[in-house]
This record gives C-alpha cells, sequence and structure tokens, in this order.
C-alpha cells in the first residue's frame, strides 16, 4: 500500500493535547502515571474498545510485538522508555500492517516513509511528544483505507460520545466532524416542495417529492447543515421505456444545409411561464406525515450521516411522487433543483402530503446546503450552482456535465457517451421519468409525456448533431459566472461516459470566479472515487464540509491541493498540482512526415494520404457487436490489420524524458472528401509495452468499509497495475463534422473533393509520458464506440504538410 | 420473472384469518365495515406503512390502476364487488409487476398464471374469500424476490411488533418467523470455549474465540435457538503465507509402487490423545467482557437475526485469539468445531477472557442448534453432523466437501479444485491459520505451526494421491450412520471446486439414516443461493429452522421437495422430484464406433484409437495461463484444433427426446500407454446450439433484499440465458490414474504398452439434454485446469470395441 493523505490538519502540540482530551483519550487520571511508558499504555488500553477486563486486554496486547523478541507486554513489563521504533512498530501493526509482510519489525521507520505515512521524528518520547505522535497516529491511515480513529470508530469508540449534550455536537477532531451520532436513530421524513414550474401544465405548481434523514439530535434542538443529493434515479427508473426509446445508429451521415448562423441564432431565448398561483396553506406542522424504508443512498452521504449532516434526496420534476415532466438538463429542471434549496433555507413551501393543505418547514437546519452525487448527479449540483442560490455553500460535483451537448454531440456530430451508443436526451428522459412506473399516475400523465419526447426528439436533433436554443438551453457554462458556492470537481480521465471537456470547460471558466474551487482527476472511468484505499478522499470531504458547512476554521480551502491528479504509470500514486494547463505555455508541436509524428520545425515533403471509411459488410457487422475488437484493430500497426486502411496512423520519437501532457491537445490540418458532407475522428495514443493501471479500481476487501458503527458499509478497492504488459493506451478522442469547422452551430458547406482546413481541440488531458514512450495520432472517420455509422462509401484525402499537433505540457517531478 | 415458490405453507380460511388478526392485519374495526369493497379498502391502506395520513394514502391509491380505466380511488368510489380480476392487478402492483410490462391490466390472471404465482379462484369474493385470497397475497413473491409480507417488513410494518412481550415472540405467520425484532439492539458478545483438545501441545486445553449475537429479548428471558457458522475463514486469512505454501503443478506423474494395500491398511487409526485437564474455575458470569465492531457475516444468518434466532460465529483451533493449529479436516478440527456446540447445550465451559478463570454459560439459548454455511463452512456443519452430537437439530450445508480425498485427489490423482491448481490441504491450513496474522501470537506460535505444515504435507502425500490413512481421518463419509441431525443439502452441478461427488455420496449414504433429508442442486457453481430473485431458498429455510429449532409445527419436512433440481436448459425454472438416481433403473448404454457413440446393442468393430499427451513447449506455457482456451481447444471438433490429436471424442445420436441424465455416469474399457504409468481424464459434454445459463447469477438490482427493517442487505440476482448461442456444454468430469484401476489405495502395476481394463464413476450430474442434442465423450489425459501437469511424452492406446458408457436416465416431464 502507498498511503496518500491530504486531510491531516497541521496542528500544535498544545492543541492536539486538547483535542485528544475532548475525545477522552488523554484522561485525568493520566496525569498521575509517572513513566512515559505508563502513558503509553493507557493509551493503547483505550485503543480496545471491544474489551472490557484487563485480563483481555492482557491478551490483545500478548498479539502485537514491540520488538522483533518482545510482545507488548513482555516490552511494556519492563520498559523505562518510548522509543519511536516501538512506537510505529505497535503503530503500523494497530494500522493493520503485518510484520514480515508488510514490514520489519526491525525497522519500521524505513516502512512509514515507504508507505508514506506521517510520523514523528524523536528518536524517545517525552510524555508531549508521546502525546503528539499519538494524535498523528491515530489519523494516519492504515490497510483499511480508514485512519486509526475511523478503525475505532467502527469498534464502538464513539459510543459513549452518542450522549454528549447537543452543545458538544458535533464533535470535531483534527479538523474533521466524528462518528457521535447513533445512526440507529435516524429520523426519516418525506415532505413534498412547491417549485416555482407547472412544467406538466395541470394548473397546479410542481410538487416534488423530498426524503430527508436526519440525526435524532434535531428533535431536540441542534440544527444541522444539508448533504442534498438531486438524484432523477432515486425514485426508481424505467429501462423498458429508455431502451424503447434508443436510437439505431447505423444510419448515414447526411449533409446540412449551409447557414449563416452566428451564437445570437442559437442563444437561447428566456423561459417565460405563466406560473399558476401558490397552493393555499391551511396550517403548518412540525410533523412529517411521511416515511420510507430504504432510500437509494450515496455511501458518501451515509458517511455522513453518523457525523452530524443531514442528508436529502429528490428526485425532481418527472419522478415517482412528484409532479411534472422529465426534460433532461433544460432551465426547469435546474428550477425544480432549486426548489429544494429555496425550501431547506425557508423560501419556498413544502407540504406535508402529495394533495394536502398543511406545510412544513425544515425547522431543524441551520440551512447550509452543500450538493453532492455522480455524473446526472453531479450534473445538477453543477446546475444548482450556475443560479447562484443563496444557502447552497458547495457542492461536490463528480463526473459532471457542464453543457449537455458536450454530453451528446461533439463539434456538429451525434457523438455519444461511451457505452450508450444511441442514447439522446429523449432516452434519458425516458428512463427517469418514474412516474411511469405506477401505473394509475402514468394513466393520466402519459399522453402528456408522449408529447414532451417527441419535443425533446425535435430539440436534439440527430438530423444535424448541430448547436441549437435546445442545447444553449442545457449549457449550464454560460452561467458560471453567478456561481457563488464552492467547489470540489471530480473527474475520471478515462471517463468517456461523461468526457473531461465537461469538467475541463467548467473548471477553466471558473478560474475568473471568486470562489474556492478544487479538482481531483483520477485515472478511472465513469466512479466514484470514496472508498479506495490509497486516497483520503473521504477524509478530505470531511474536512471541507465541517468547514464550508459549518463554518469550522480547518483551513480546509489552503490544506486541500487545487489539482490532485492520479499518475497513470504507477498504482496508488497521486501529485498535486497548482493547476491544470492553465499555469504552463509549454508544448510540444507536431508535424507529419510519412507516418511519423516529427517535431514542428522539421521540413516536411508535401504529401497527401488517404483513407477509406467504408468497410466490408461482415467486418462492420462484427465490428457493431465487438468494439473492442474495432478499437484493438484500429490502433494496431500490423500490416493485416483490416483497418489498416481505414484510419492513418503517425507515431512520434520516443519520449527523451518523463513529462506531462496537459490540457487540451489540438490538431489543425486540411481535409477534401469525396462528398458534400463528411467527418473526422481522432485519437491520442500513448504507444510503449508498460504494465498500466486496470481501467477500473479491484476489489481489496467487500464491505470493509464501515461508515460509522454498525452502519452502512463500502467496498474498498483500488487501481492496480495490470499483471500483463500492454502495448498501448489510448490518452484521448476528438470528433469533427466537416461542416462545422468554425462553430457547432454553423454548418458550412463542402464541396466533394475540394480540400479544407480545419482544426479542434481533443478532449482534454493530464497523461504522464514515460521516457521512452512514443505518442501516436490516429486519423480516421466513423467512431464504432460513439459516432453514427453509416458505413457510407466516404473517401478521405489529407494533407499530411498541413497537419499538425500542438500538446501543452508540463514538466514531471516525481 | 418466473417464481418458483415452495414454502407457502398450506392453511385453511379460518387460520388464514387469525393469523391475519395476529399480525394485525385484520383489525376489530373491520367488523363494521358493511361491503367487500371497504375491508378491501381497509387491507389495502395497511400495506402503505411509511404513510401516516388520509391524503398521503389516497395518493399511494392513485398511483394503483384496478382496471385498465381507473385508479384504485376511483374504481373504489363506485365498487361494489371485489373481483379477482380487480384484486390481481392491484396484487401484482403491489408486488412490483408493472401494468403494460410485466402483465395487462386486462388479464391480471394469464400473468399469475405465466409467472406461477398462487391465486385463489373466486370471481368475486365474499368477506371471507377477500381474507383468504388477501393471506396468500401476502405470501407470494414478488420481482424484488421477496413476499409482499417480506416487502412489507422492510418497509416498517413490523416495527410496532418490536414492543410486544416475549410471550409473543417470535411471531410466525405461515409457518415461517417474522421480523419482529429490532436489530438495532442486538447483544455482540465474544466468549472463550474450552475444547477438550490440546492441538498445540502447550499443557492447556485449546480454548475457541465465539463470537454470539442475540436479540436484546434474550435479556429479560426469551430463550433462542442458535444458527451457528464455524469458519476458519472468520477472523481473517493469510493470503500470503497461503501463497507461498502453493504447490508447482508442472510436475511430472510418476510410477507408484505396487502393493498389496486393502482398505485395513489405509484405515485411519482410533485418536488417543493425553488431554490436559480443564481450566479451574473460579467464578461464574451471566455478562460478557469482551464484545465486537463487524463481524464476518453470512446474509442468510442476518436474516434470521431479525426474526428470533441467535448467531454464532467461530473460526475454531489456529483462528485468531484461539488456541491451536489449523490441521484441515481432520477429527481435531470436528471435535473444535462440535466443542462450541457443546457449550451452547450446557456440556463446556466458555470463560469471558482468553486468559480468565471467569466461566460464562450460554443461558440466553433454548438449546436448539443448527450449523450454516458454504464450502469449508458447510464441510465443518457435516463434520459436525457426523458425530451425532446432542442439541445440533440441523445443519444447512452448501457445497460441502464430505471427504477430503474427494476435494483434492480422484481415484490416485491428485485433483485440485477449479481455480485452484497447486492447493492442497497445507496450502488450506497455512490460509486459515490466522493466528499468524497476530505478530505476537505468531512469534511464540509459529514454530509448531511450521511442524504442522510438515505433517500435513507428509500426509497428504502430492507424490502418489493415493487414499492413506491421513485422508482416511478426513473422510466425513464413515460416520454418516451416526447422524442424527436432520439435513439440507445445496449443491452446484457446476461446482467444480467442491465437486459434486462430495454432495452425492454424502446424499446417497443418507437413503439409510432416519433423519429427515432435502436436497437442492442449483446450476450454479461455488456460490450460495439465498439472494436469487426466481426461488424462495431463504423462506424454505425459514419454515425449515422454524419446525427444527422452536419445534413449530409447520409440516416442513413434508412441503419441502425431497430433491429441488434447477432446470439447465431455461431460466428461473426449478423441478422438485423424489430422488436423484435411486428411483430410477433406467440408463442410457453406449459402445464406440470410430468417433461415434453408438447403443450398446450395437455391433462394434475391432479397432484401436491412440493419442499423445505431450503438447509443443509454447502451446503448453499458453494454456497454462489461459485455461478457458486449452478446455476450448480440447472440445473443440476442428480439425485445425492443436488438441485435436491429443484427445479422443465420441459424439451420439441426436436425442429423439428430451431426458435427464442422472447420477454417476460410468466408464469402462481397455487402455494401454507406453510407460508403468499414466493417467486418463473424462469429460462428458452436451453438444447442441442453444441460449444456456451464465454460469453465475447476474445481478439484477444492487442491495434490493433489506434482510428485515433498515438491517443489512443484500444484492437481488439469478441465472439468465445467455445473449448468444453456445454449441456445447459440459456436463461432467472423471480421472484416473491408470496404477489405481481398482481402488485408491491399492496401486498396481502398470507394463508399458499392455492393455488393462478400466472403469471408473464420472461426477455426478442432474443434466437436461434437450431433444437433438447429442452426448459426447472426451477420453485425455493431463487436465491442465486440475491434475498435475508433467507434458510428458505418455502415448495412450485404447481399445474402442472395449469402451463403453453407461448414463442412468429418468424421463422428462416438464
Amino acid at each position: 500500500m502507498q498511503n496518500n493523505q491530504f486531510a491531516i490538519v497541521p496542528t500544535d502540540s498544545e492543541s492536539a493535547i486538547a483535542e485528544l482530551q475532548k475525545i477522552h483519550f488523554i484522561t485525568a487520571a493520566m496525569a498521575d502515571l509517572k513513566t512515559v511508558p505508563a502513558v503509553y499504555r493507557a493509551l493503547l488500553a483505550e485503543s480496545f474498545p471491544e474489551v472490557h477486563s484487563a485480563a483481555g486486554l492482557t491478551h490483545k496486547f500478548a498479539n502485537l510485538m514491540a520488538t522483533s523478541q518482545l510482545n507488548l507486554n513482555d516490552w511494556l513489563a519492563q520498559a523505562t522508555i518510548v522509543s519511536n521504533q516501538v512506537f510505529y512498530n505497535i503503530g503500523l501493526q494497530l494500522l493493520g500492517f503485518l510484520p514480515g509482510q508488510d514490514f520489519d519489525l526491525a525497522d519500521p521507520l524505513l516502512a512509514m516513509r515507504d508507505i508514506h505515512l506521517p510520523m514523528v521524528g524523536d528518536t524517545a518520547f517525552d510524555r508531549e511528544s508521546l502525546y503528539y505522535a499519538w494524535y498523528l497516529l491515530l489519523n494516519t491511515r492504515g490497510v483499511q483505507g480508514q485512519t486509526l480513529i475511523e478503525n475505532l470508530t467502527t469498534r464502538g469508540y464513539f459510543v459513549p460520545d452518542y450522549d454528549l449534550p447537543n452543545t458538544a455536537k458535533p464533535l470535531f477532531f483534527n479538523g474533521k466532524a466524528q462518528a457521535v451520532f447513533n445512526t440507529n436513530d435516524l429520523i426519516r421524513d418525506v415532505v413534498y416542495v412547491e417549485a416555482p414550474l407547472d412544467t406538466d401544465e395541470d394548473g397546479q405548481r410542481d410538487l416534488l417529492k423530498v426524503e430527508i434523514l436526519r440525526p435524532a439530535e434535531t428533535a431536540t434542538g441542534l440544527k444541522v447543515p444539508v448533504l442534498y443529493t438531486a438524484s432523477p434515479y432515486n425514485q426508481g427508473i424505467n429501462d423498458v421505456a429508455g431502451e424503447a426509446t434508443m436510437h439505431d445508429v447505423n444510419v448515414p451521415l447526411t449533409a446540412k444545409e449551409p447557414d449563416d448562423h452566428t451564437y445570437a441564432d442559437v442563444k437561447a431565448p428566456d423561459k417565460k411561464q405563466q406560473l399558476p398561483a401558490e397552493r393555499p396553506v391551511d396550517e403548518t406542522s412540525t410533523e412529517a406525515e411521511e416515511t420510507f424504508g430504504r432510500e437509494k443512498s450515496y455511501t458518501l452521504n451515509d458517511y455522513f450521516l453518523a457525523r452530524g449532516f443531514a442528508v436529502v434526496y429528490a428526485a425532481g420534476i418527472g419522478s415517482v411522487d412528484s409532479d411534472g415532466l422529465a426534460p433532461t438538463g433544460d432551465e426547469d429542471e435546474t428550477t425544480s433543483t432549486v426548489a429544494i434549496i429555496e425550501w431547506l433555507t425557508g423560501k419556498r413551501h413544502a407540504f406535508t402530503t402529495r394533495d394536502g393543505d398543511v406545510t412544513i418547514e425544515a425547522w431543524w437546519t441551520n440551512g447550509n446546503v452543500a450538493m453532492t452525487g455522480r455524473s446526472y448527479l453531479g450534473t445538477l449540483a453543477t446546475a444548482a450552482a450556475t443560479t447562484g442560490v443563496d444557502g447552497l455553500k458547495t457542492i461536490i460535483s463528480e463526473a459532471a456535465i457542464s453543457s449537455w451537448y458536450d454530453y451528446y454531440r461533439d463539434n456538429g456530430l451525434v457523438v455519444a457517451p461511451d457505452t450508450f451508443q444511441g442514447e439522446d436526451t429523449d432516452v434519458l428522459a425516458a428512463e427517469v421519468f418514474s412516474r411511469s412506473l405506477k401505473a394509475g399516475d402514468d394513466h393520466q400523465i402519459k399522453a402528456k409525456f408522449q408529447a414532451k419526447l417527441a419535443e425533446l426528439e425535435q430539440g436534439q436533433d440527430r438530423a444535424t448533431g448541430s448547436y441549437n436554443q435546445f442545447w444553449d438551453a442545457r449549457n449550464y457554462l454560460k452561467n458560471v459566472d453567478q456561481i457563488k458556492a464552492d467547489i470540489v470537481m471530480v473527474h475520471g480521465l478515462n471517463d468517456w461516459n461523461v468526457k473531461p471537456r465537461n469538467v475541463a470547460n467548467l473548471w477553466d471558466k471558473l478560474q475568473d470566479v471568486p470562489v474556492a474551487k478544487k479538482l481531483i482527476l483520477h485515472q478511472g472511468q465513469h466512479i466514484y472515487i470514496n472508498n479506495l484505499q490509497s486516497l483520503d478522499f473521504t477524509d478530505m470531504m470531511n474536512m471541507w464540509l465541517s468547514h464550508e458547512l459549518y463554518g469550522l476554521d480547518n483551513h480546509a480551502e489552503s490544506l486541500l491541493p487545487n489539482v490532485l491528479v492520479q499518475d497513470n504509470t504507477a498504482a496508488q500514486t497521486w501529485h498535486a498540482h497548482d493547476n491544470w494547463w492553465q499555469d504552463t505555455d509549454q508544448a510540444l508541436d507536431f508535424k507529419v512526415q510519412y507516418k511519423e509524428l516529427v517535431p514542428a520545425d522539421h521540413p516536411v515533403d508535401q504529401r497527401a494520404a488517404h483513407f477509406t471509411d467504408k468497410l466490408p459488410d461482415k467486418l462492420f457487422k462484427h465490428y457493431c457487436t465487438d468494439l473492442n475488437a474495432w478499437q484493438a484493430d484500429l490502433i494496431s500497426e500490423d500490416k493485416t490489420s483490416p483497418l489498416y486502411d481505414h484510419r492513418l496512423l503517425f507515431k512520434s520519437w520516443q519520449a527523451p524524458v518523463d513529462q506531462l501532457l496537459v490540457g487540451k491537445p489540438h490538431v489543425a490540418g486540411s481535409v477534401a472528401v469525396n462528398q458534400n458532407f463528411g467527418m473526422l475522428s481522432f485519437m491520442l495514443v500513448d504507444f510503449g509495452d508498460a504494465k498500466r493501471l486496470t481501467v477500473s479500481p479491484q476489489l481489496i476487501a467487500s464491505k470493509a468499509l464501515d461508515l460509522g458503527y454498525h452502519w452502512r458499509e463500502d467496498d474498498l478497492k483500488d487501481f492496480k497495475l495490470a499483471q500483463t504488459v500492454s502495448p498501448y493506451k489510448v490518452i484521448t478522442h476528438g470528433h469533427l463534422n466537416l461542416q462545422n469547422r468554425q462553430v457547432p452551430w454553423h454548418a458550412e458547406a463542402l464541396k466533394p473533393y475540394e480540400f479544407y482546413d480545419f482544426s479542434l481541440e481533443l478532449q482534454p488531458i493530464f497523461h504522464h509520458l514515460l521516457t521512452g514512450h512514443q505518442i501516436g495520432l490516429i486519423v480516421y472517420a466513423t467512431d464504432m464506440r460513439m459516432t453514427i455509422r453509416g458505413n457510407q462509401d466516404l473517401q478521405y484525402s489529407l494533407q499530411l504538410n498541413d497537419l499538425s499537433l500542438h500538446i501543452p505540457t508540463k514538466p514531471f517531478e516525481a
């Protein structure tokens, strides 16, 4: 294991001791102990909350080796000092490391350094430095992906603190809220928030079902902040309806009518809506009239439920027990998302029943809200943030969409999220319109929803793939300047579902916005990362939210790195950076010579290269069902590969030093095609034999992460290096409709056989290129995984001497 | 979905009404209701425990369609009768089925029949038949793999019953214990049982750590039965130590010294042991001195924790916080396993601490014990049962070993459990000897354990693969006649880890033992089946254990089928049978003609066939790392397959009718080999294009099975038919050392180039052979997945006219 820990709040010795007293690790009785080993023994005795007898404790101590020859009991019997050797021998064992396998009892300090565990250098501790070392050890992560204090939490350490008075809650330790809330006693309420919307046009404002989990302490006056997850999936999904709406992607690309559009032509008009009056209010209650069994939860939220935060789930318009129609990303959806926050901050009504007139306030919250969630959930958090709604202090948006055009389209082309070929806004709407799962409700709403689907299908305009008013209304980037919430963004550099452009554009636009912002880029696909062994993501978020929502002065903003990036060449390795590509003006510039990428200052011959897109029918069908085979053949340098003549591949020198390729690679060139329409696709590839990270985190231990004490659990996982060597890795992708050579809303004419200049940015990257590896650029047309696939007779020619590739870089510092 | 429900206890109308009153579904107020629709409305009102207001209920009713045009509210407003059409339209929706997708509101009865849901035929219900239909509906399984009453349980229906007096607990409904125990209040104790063993020879009897979970009601006098899981894995495993002990399997087969052994020569001698005295007892306590955080649990046990059963986990000798050495399957291990039961029934001491002298009794149990668990866990349940220990009322043994020789050996050969090539008793012991995970304990015990490993390595005797005293001491089948516990056995017909012979031999031996026995054969590998959508396994076990441990007269013994088998040709299809192969004398008998299996009465030519075992080195290495490729090539009928000349393949006629192949296929013949040693392997294959079941159950819904109310969860899964057609499926395997042509303990001489008669039973089967499919017999030598792999120059000749295949059969009845 390699530890990567960013959420340790530097604490001076005096404060550390005070904190240890607060959590009862240092007790009053310890002052009477005469020797440092005696104090040490007392601290160790508190580390076995499951044992209630001296004999039991003696046995647990006997399980631990203090030196290579003495167990803890034997050592304590003769100890006069506590050395850091003994301290970390025991400490490593308490953290789950095994002598002989994970470290050597003769040199624990070496292991502490190798695993990147923080330690105190003193060779022999006095009482104060022992306390300090103990404090640090409690805040150190072990093999189970939890700090020692978290491990003790899962074994009942904080159970006595369930009874602390509300004035002593929440309980913070090292700048992070601790699990002193009994999750068995959580209160679960359902309320119905009235949104300023009537999307189903029934003459009544849309009511939105909200599920609330809050600590029992709120019933006796504790005001808690809220983690709010807006999830259209939360009340169930209609897979069958989604499937039925799926689009055929084996359809031809067609020519677009050239136009003179500027952005003004596609700018979404302001939405004017005749809004029904608010419902009349008869009375106000403080008690909900409905509860729920098992909500669809997010483990990060579960973790915070044990630590003094309420959690709120809402599925929004179109979901079970709510009103409205699912609109996939438009302003109504944002309004629906924000309405919950407005209720939480006292600005909207909620009712105790779906059809009643009794309102209920969120009297139990301190009014500070964070939004959490991945994918569509993180997208709605982003959407809400761009409204600048009061009370939303921060969002943690993971793998979020920042513009729906960047999710379903690219440069004038229909480009699917990977693994969801044929999906579009209407498909997603049909899937999340969970009102259709309730037959009684569906019976009266389905006609309206069919009309909504037709409206989406028309607006999304698969025929052209162009950016239009429909997409502009679904572009949150326009309103980034309104953001008032601090932001943590998490995204996978290998996320080809919600592609990296989504987070990159948001990050870039945020550079000028006066909010705190943090970015974490991992090597996964479309995943969450709060269960990794090697990164203290959950602790980081605890530090962040304790600060943002409880106002704790823990320096979270300065302690968390601005940009934290997982290295793609080694397991369990993360590096902090000041920024993504914004802090560099270095770059690699290439031109093309025959099949090579050569430095841009290299003279190159004038020369054209050609490829045809059309495949033999049988091969085409094979690739339709085996996309991995298609990609492998596309990248193969073997002349017998069936795709050898269907793409161009250019390879660079072998990299002379390790370097970081960062930001948006840029490709320019000139192309001709034998029709009046066409597309180009691009892949950037890292060529070089290496054991590479597995694309998904692998299971280390099932249910190993207890998120409190006898509370919900998560699996412990991490990325590992594959056991076998692979010859390459795809770094990034790009796609271009040749009629959208400037902007995606303006279609230009394309004459057959005439050369046109093009230029485009590929999806942004943060890639560690190892010494000796080569960069490859592949130019092709149909992308079986993402574009429509007409398998048409299209022949492309490129002027190789015009082709250029620009990649921003940074030096790699280990 | 296709429902397979075996645990509905037939109940007359009067009893059903009494039971509905007991669980408060029928309330006193209902007697005052004038009409059947009014009663129906009252029953429905109780089906939304999360709603506490009339308005809320009206909304939930509006979500349900009563007819194709009316929702439940509208229909109730005008109803004069309750028809079964309306009842089952609503019923299906309550069970999670969706109109339009899963059934048609115009004909719900058709869906009830198609999905195999029980129903009441009355077209219009009177009050009594309505109650009865409601009772049946509560006991009917829905799409989430739970009955309606279970679904209501997960939504809080039984929460008010947490406060029932102990006299009213447990609460049975339709012969099954209900979740009226608050799992938040479970009491968790650790005690140390003193076993009549001193396996680590330290002059003290071995203490065994036991983890107990029991309902809070035991503290106020309720006596509960125990589900006891003996799991050597329970306190952690030492993977690294196991790996380090793994054996190289790429070693040559060698000749055995011929011997004159009879069984008497290999019979394990009675174990005589000088046992230290029991520890002195100073006092007795009723309070434990140690508790625990998160035990390693089994979801079936978790389910019962909510229903009035205690659960006990013990990892046995050699595990963390216990004494002793891991011995892999010997009598000491059985004694260690049984000691816990003896404590539970008042016959042994347990201590409150590891080194103390305060005993504690299991005063909270009624003394009735069941053992549960899969694989090694089920094995230890079987072991315990064969001692006839008092108090052990029943075992539910899943994928259990009945003789360790049948796990690691076969007919005189080392034959590995599939996917564990190189494993043996010493490897397993090193892995489960979790004392090695505690450095302090390991320091003082490791020398003794190294000696134990050496003893295991010698005893297991990989050099010969013969059955000896070591293996005889690990053969539970010898003591089947001592079994007094009733037994449920569960095994995968595709389990090539613990191979089907293990369960078949136990089942067969049990035929003469006067205990109740049930057998469930599924199409999975080495899995548990308590989370399948289509089978009510958990309900069956509830019915079984309510009967066995609480003495409930629910006819569990007669209601559960003797032999329940999952069909291999269709999804979600299970058939009840009277027995496995014991109730048939039908069979298919084949001889061999060229490459065909022909009926045995067919005249065949005298003819020999030959194959060589040795592979080109590169191919051999490739197969070592890609066992699937090896198996595919072995079965391939393509003459270009690299293994075409390395095996013989014989195919039968196309089956004229569907039939069941059952029991132990028998192969006989005569073989010659060019050395004085050799082996044969056999595969029986079902040839025929078909979409076959996936080998593992697939995820249907994550965490969908709440095992109580806000309690632990399991994923809902089931086997599905693969989306693509496959040309064959392996039915079974067999292996034979040519020097063990009679019995595995007697080595016979083998002269090179001389023909010898052989005969063997293949692993037992229960296989549905479809009309038109063909049976294939493959004869080969080295089994890359299971045998040692010397890649030696061995050439085999078979007299084809001597080769015969006998397969017991039964007619297939749909």
